[in-house]
């Protein structure tokens, strides 16, 4: 997909999703084997009260949000595909008050199966709250009955 | 705890957290070991508005947020608890309009970490949506600065 | 399989397998969908001489090829799998001087998925040294390059 | 550690090892929070004598093995640490013939946790046959019981 293609699909597709949309998750930059996505810190995506951390559950989402428009950019078209497995490392705590953002990439393609690595941060990429390793079936269709054509 | 303290505290653990709420996660059960949650299906759970499957992300949030009130059954008080790592394998799809059950079991206690696993499914244990494999770090004040005493 | 020809299978797959010779892996018990498996302690097994406890690397190896014979058990016949992925969590050292087992246990097939949990003990199942998960790819000839008919 | 130092204490590690001695297993180079280390293709290590490649389970004890190295290089001296879990996604098979090497980096240190990234590959790390992605509980004398001192 060209960055304009890409920029219009993943619109849609956060916008199409309701729960990408209670989240607020937007895609904000493509690259040939990438996506950057954000999710605005909203009270509503609060965990615990008393020290207003985001959910670890919404880190959780918007990586592996991340992940699948990672595995798509790699493909190069909107595809089905299906999480296949999905391991989250909690380094620290999200800083209350900050957006969140995560990169994802896919690293490697093979006819069914696609691998990614992510990371979720406030500022620097390199200081993360949490990371992730995943793989997503390809054509899932004739495999695992879980089809997503739009995720999450 | 007793099965009625648990029941307390986890009633108001989800009541005070944003994003549970947001989910209607309902805690059901409690076992010495275990914990028996709920996720009421919804429109705006839904990932995909074309099959109304409910998104990954919700699941993966279900399945972390019952790893960890399984960690303070077994450890047998409301404690500062931290998700260290979480791996999730996705079966299938869940089924439209179904709500949702995750059964976790805390099955080793650590002095300093706790090994759980969960299992999400609509009506059955053994025909699971979606599994996890989790480790949690236990008096995390001293350790990983992330902590959740009121989680997701 | 029957029990006896899953024997007859495993043990010629072990035997002819320079790596689970060396290991000195055996197969010792078949279920429908599980396996037993031993390595018996041996001086070349050790990772740390001052200690005399099993190399990490050799309950990885016995975890991983458990479940693959789990697998083959699950689908009734020797079948060309690929490991696709594997978490396993480290309990607590292994006993030094004391035989390793494994129960693996594969607890659902899609058309192209086979998933797994294995324990690895010396003693007690319900007291494992280490646990894991973990992915198979069927078919996997037309998918992922790594093709293992004899593992590991 | 320096450089030198660092040679010279894994080295002496690798050869204490009598597992990491069996597999041949060699520490090549010392980055300030990372090893590279390499097995040498051999008969012994073969899993499937039909194909000539490598165990995976060779290829999961390397990446181990490659792990906790990149740990205590982060740290700065030899440690007493103890691998929590470990997550491997394996891409492809080994090329029958080719000696194994493994890069691991050690990207986040907390207080009681460590988080790594390896990669195994017989060329170029960007094509990789398995990628891990690790934790390590540091200090762990008064956590997990399992010390490991000399690893794997």
């Amino acid at each position: 997909m060209t960055p304009s293609l890409a920029k219009t699909f993943f619109t849609a597709m956060n916008q199409a999703s309701p729960q990408a949309q209670a989240l607020g998750i937007e895609t904000l930059e493509f690259e040939p084997d990438a996506a950057v996505l954000r999710v605005p810190y909203a009270e509503i995506l609060v965990g615990d009260p008393d020290t207003g951390v985001i959910a670890g559950g919404v880190v959780t989402t918007l990586l592996d949000h991340a992940c699948g428009q990672a595995v798509m950019q790699a493909l190069g078209q909107p595809t089905v595909i299906a999480t296949l497995d999905l391991r989250i490392d909690y380094m620290r705590a999200a800083e209350p008050g900050k957006d969140l953002y995560c990169r994802a990439h896919c690293y490697k393609l093979t006819r069914s199966v696609a691998f990614v690595r992510a990371s979720a941060f406030e500022t620097r990429e390199g200081d993360p709250v949490a990371t992730a390793q995943a793989a997503f079936m390809l054509n899932s269709s004739s495999g695992l009955p879980r089809a997503a054509s739009g995720r999450p």
